[in-house]
């Protein structure tokens, strides 16, 4: 057979409709955060969603979700890892969409997200914030949330989420928001210091009512080769 | 606009086939295996591949895995987890085509395959044995085996691919085998018990011309609580 009836004989196998959602995850200082949009189209018009859309027929479904993050809420330059790809029969009403999503780590202050093409807001929201979402979108976010705990705890993937120099305060916070937990100062302090991630800088903040605390950044050489062979942070 | 005309004007975007393609991976006793199938069907015909095909428009994509390997493969009760979706625009030769790739690593011993369907053969290969694989399978393959090299560093994962009781020769082959590399035999155990994570048994090889080795297995508590939480395997 050639392929052109093989095509034609598999036609019925050929309606899907293929998409990608995006998961940013942010740290405003105190809590954990999500980019979401507004949808100002149906299904779900009026809902808080990820940023997301159907790929093109012509466009690799990497390229889509950049391109589509972009789209809806400016952001550029935005490094997007797959999280997994959400397939139930029904998860669409306008028909089978499959969905991959992705997920980032961004530091809030380098992007300013704005609301375009069918997005009538974007903008971060702490989850406790967040409405009744789109789609599958919450168990998206809730599967995006799990797998950055888990990473979080087994790479030093969290400090994207910070400010290039931060201060010890600053990242015990972030790990604390994002494994919604507290920890023991001192015993945070010796333990992230021990794995001799960090660097300690000649300086300290600026422009706060408290004692100044010196800040730290990573060592990049490092970060990366914990990156790459994981390591267990275990506070 | 009505759901069924948003649905119309977004035809054009319903026009993807998905797929689903399993990495079975299995250990021989000396060689990591995977398990694949020679197509008996257009395009790629003649050729190894996966066991993978087009999933049907009414049943979810991990359904539909479970489906496919069986169907292919005769494979029954294999636990699949989902690994990445492949998207490129060229990537099937009969139209746009997603596939998600799903992995498992199994007992050899547990599970016979026989080819089903418009599979040719289904068998155990070792990666040196493999030929030029269908679609952009060897580089699906290749992700699988990245993604197990680091999955079996940091949790004990590997153990899957054993009989329930077994050497600790065995384990050191089966590690060596994953990682492509060779363990100071002295060094490995000492390592590998200081995890906990076995137990010895009070039984031994039978039927092995040197002196038999003691047999272990897991400690299944202490297996799914350190598969849970992340360790570090570093020999």
């Amino acid at each position: 057979m050639s392929f052109k009836a093989e095509r034609q004989r598999l036609s019925a196998f050929f309606q899907f409709g293929q998409s990608v959602d995006c998961v940013v995850f942010g740290y405003d200082g105190s809590e954990l955060q999500i980019l979401v949009i507004e949808r100002g189209a149906e299904p779900f018009f009026g809902y808080e969603a990820l940023p997301g859309d159907l790929v093109r027929m012509d466009e690799d479904i990497d390229e889509a979700a950049t391109r589509i993050l972009h789209d809806l809420t400016g952001l550029n330059n935005v490094f997007l890892d797959q999280l997994k790809t959400f397939g139930s029969v029904q998860r669409h009403p306008l028909g089978r969409v499959v969905t991959t999503a992705f997920y980032s780590l961004i530091n809030q202050t380098k992007y300013n997200p704005r609301p375009a093409s069918w997005a009538v807001k974007a903008r971060w929201k702490s989850l406790g914030e967040l409405h009744e979402m789109a789609f599958d979108h919450r168990e998206i976010l809730q599967t995006a949330l799990d797998a950055l705990q888990r990473q979080v705890r087994q790479h030093p993937i969290g400090f994207e989420l910070l400010p290039e120099e931060f201060t010890l305060a600053q990242l015990q916070g972030l790990y604390e928001a994002v494994l919604n937990t507290q920890f023991d100062k001192a015993n945070f302090r010796k333990k992230i210091l021990s794995m001799e991630v960090l660097k300690a800088l000649d300086k300290t903040q600026k422009a706060v009512r408290h004692r100044p605390a010196r800040l730290y950044k990573f060592d990049p050489q490092r970060y990366h080769s914990l990156a790459k062979q994981g390591f267990l942070f275990e506070v």
